[in-house]
């Protein structure tokens, strides 16, 4: 369950509990928008290796949601281990468009178009792209950051 | 705060509370779509008259959503009382398209357009707009739900 | 469902929502917590008087949850009304002991006894309870809160 | 971050995302409650072998909260990384006492008792802790869980 990057896409995986699930035993669907936002965590995090807290804390910006569009194909069981998948559509200027999704072996349970834009906590407007984060954003859509773990190396 | 409906436009206040909100002071995007299911909920009891937890309980029907597409236009923060309305852009055989949006002042803080459809929680699957919440919709939408509240025909 | 002060408790009605819900068709413990939170909220706008969003934000002050004991007598579900209730159980220094409930009918659904601090966001230590807090919450405590609302008035 | 038991203790790691924290930036306690039922879904599944989704879905037992204490020492913010323990500390005839808490580095962040009770989610009441599910907490509860990894294995 450790992400993972491969190509350009970034991979992690979950298990939808108890407290995701409505009266109907599914994922209620707010949940999937707080499960995105812990997937973009994870890729700060563990692909482009900036420090997300630091990100929002220290250096006091924020990447708040501007638009989104998402389809919810096939509901989601408590108990299932889904993957979130993530994917650069976009890079602007101040701005990012994402594709990310929920998949459960061959089945998408929901997909969406997810544009955030960098802005900054003390004024609350948008600021262009930091440059050590462009680069890395550059990076993981070119697939550079897919990268053999030692694991792999080992059994090559 | 009461909920009420405005030729065929439903409108209900919530203040942005503390828990809504996260470290950028502002509300924390997934939880509109928590307002946007209460609304839903609001709309059902005190607009359509149709008892939410008793469609959901009783009559073992849902509401999933199935597509979103939402903008968020300007952040809300804490301490304000925004209003969320709600409009049917269409009726389907059991899908339903909902226009909705989280008002401040002059201002548009986001606004979605939902889809959602009935389906049995029994089956899982979509079933036809049950004929009574069919005719409450279609009035809505022809804003024969407007009606002049006691209070208001006092003043008259 | 406006919320009321009678003597020297708060009462304050809420819609179980789908979204407070379980797989199992009730309340999922954490919502109380949330619904607790908001009570205080309402306290401090509706009977104390005191703006909580101007209190957080620009008096900086905070109410971290120091210490609480919860009972869960009975589930409460989707659909009901239930009335949370406040009461004062100890003025401290800069610490608040706190006595809330859910209530149904004649049920007591949960009850809490929860202890609060006023402490500072620039610092995150306490501070002794600001003296316009304190002299709101005597009255509150000593039953001079509940004045009568112009329509009790009119009905007199 | 694997969860992992030594003698009779589980542990699991878990980051603070942003999702989990209020406008001080710290967690919101409701959250905590949230983990700790993670954590005692991670705790079914890895330490005591029980499917949790399936005790409840299949075998239809829920297990609700009933009573719990709680002490929050000191506040987690975004981007630590915490770990969570579980203890059992009485097994009743429907009900499981167990002491739960947060740690970061060699501080508590918050600590709990938390008494749950096995019931039926047909009849909504207390039912007797399945044979299966005792054998294994007076397994755990005696440190005999704690089975070295493969890894370790190798080590030695």
């Amino acid at each position: 369950m450790t992400p993972v990057t491969r190509k350009d896409v970034f991979y992690s995986d979950m298990l939808v509990r108890f407290s995701h699930c409505d009266p109907a035993g599914i994922i209620f669907y707010p949940h999937y928008f707080v499960m995105f936002n812990g997937l973009i965590e994870d890729w700060f995090n563990h692909a482009l290796e900036i420090d997300y807290a630091h990100f929002i804390t220290d250096r006091r910006m924020g990447l708040p949601m501007v638009n989104l569009v998402c389809d919810f194909i096939k509901p989601s069981k408590i108990g299932e281990i889904i993957t979130l998948t993530l994917k650069i559509e976009r890079i602007g200027n101040s701005s990012l468009k994402l594709n990310v999704s929920a998949l459960y072996k061959d089945e998408v349970r929901s997909s969406a178009h997810l544009t955030v834009c960098v802005n900054s906590l003390e004024t609350g407007r948008a600021v262009p792209i930091p440059d050590d984060l462009r680069a890395r954003l550059e990076a993981f859509r070119q697939g550079q950051l897919d990268v053999p773990r030692p694991s792999e190396l080992l059994h090559e």
